[in-house]
């Protein structure tokens, strides 16, 4: 894109290279920031800049926050022998969208993946089976049901029991408001296997 | 969305002010910007507020450039009395991606838009008509074919043509490779007024 001048076209390939954004989301975002007050593009790049250098992970859990411990570890009436697993932050957000867990986190900040060269040191895994080494009594493992979490879950799983503590996978099934014939046979298997008596 | 620290709570919210972000890929982006190397997002930040501050209009014909003139308006071959009347500098870049346009162009910056309150005084129309006292052959008028697009090409018409300049508009019709069952009636029309002799 050599019809930009030369700033313009450093921004377009600065944010084309962000994630989800193509060439013609990062024109349209350039010139939006360009048309933008400066004291907004300011405060923008403040932020990001600003969030960058804070963010850090909770000592307990590793969430991603900017104090400590993060405000899931530090609250009083959460159970802390209860460990859910998940791949990342935003997955830790959705399960917390819920309302409906009590426990605590441990966030992995990534998945098993020999495809792609993760292998198990590559995440927080020490750092969970360090946790469970405490008071725990259950790990709920709610990585993504891919390939890469199941992977992880299974590797997971073999290291936590044997410290007999108890281990247990979220159900995989049919989503609700989902129509089965538009469901993959492997989700409906699972479905089938994980039926509970009504 | 409290779930997260401050500072990605700030940065979310930042993000998902953004055209074409909404919240899931605020977020999604906000923890890529926040595992990104502390250089990376330093760079993306400077590059945003240099692209904010050196970026003005040129001076001919109003395209978003750094310099006094832009690129296309400082070339010698290119034919300064045929003028491509377009709504931004976006579009400008997709006619120079055709290769096929010698002349200039002068960017309006908008249409008139009497339902958003954007009058003919708000884009740069007395600009336009301001280079049109100079040595203008031909005014191309290629703004969308967008009700807003029709009506300021309309406008910029009546004012120009009484100025003994030729003003004409680029056609409207089916895209090529589209298919005519899927195109709507309008342009259709359109396409059937607007044929030529083969």
């Amino acid at each position: 894109m050599e019809l930009y001048s030369g700033y313009i076209n450093k921004l377009v390939d600065e944010l084309a290279a962000l994630p989800g954004i193509g060439s013609k989301s990062a024109q349209r975002l350039a010139f939006h920031l360009i048309n933008m007050p400066q004291d907004k593009v300011e405060r923008l790049a403040k932020v990001m800049t600003e969030a960058k250098a804070n963010v850090r992970y909770c000592s307990q859990c590793y969430t991603l926050t900017d104090s400590d411990i993060c405000p899931i570890c530090a609250k009083s009436n959460r159970n802390k022998r209860m460990i859910m697993v998940v791949e990342n932050t935003r997955d830790l957000a959705a399960y917390e969208k819920t309302q409906k867990y009590e426990g605590v986190y441990h966030v992995l900040h990534g998945a098993i993946s020999p495809m792609i060269g993760i292998g198990p040191g590559d995440i927080k895994i020490k750092e969970l089976v360090e946790r469970c080494a405490g008071d725990v009594d259950e790990v709920i493992l709610a990585t993504n049901s891919s390939l890469e979490g199941e992977t992880t879950a299974m590797y997971i799983s073999k290291l936590i029991k044997p410290m007999g503590i108890k281990v247990t996978r979220i159900a995989s099934g049919v989503p609700v408001g989902g129509d089965l014939e538009y469901i993959d046979e492997v989700t409906l298997s699972r479905a089938l296997d994980g039926r509970l008596e009504m």
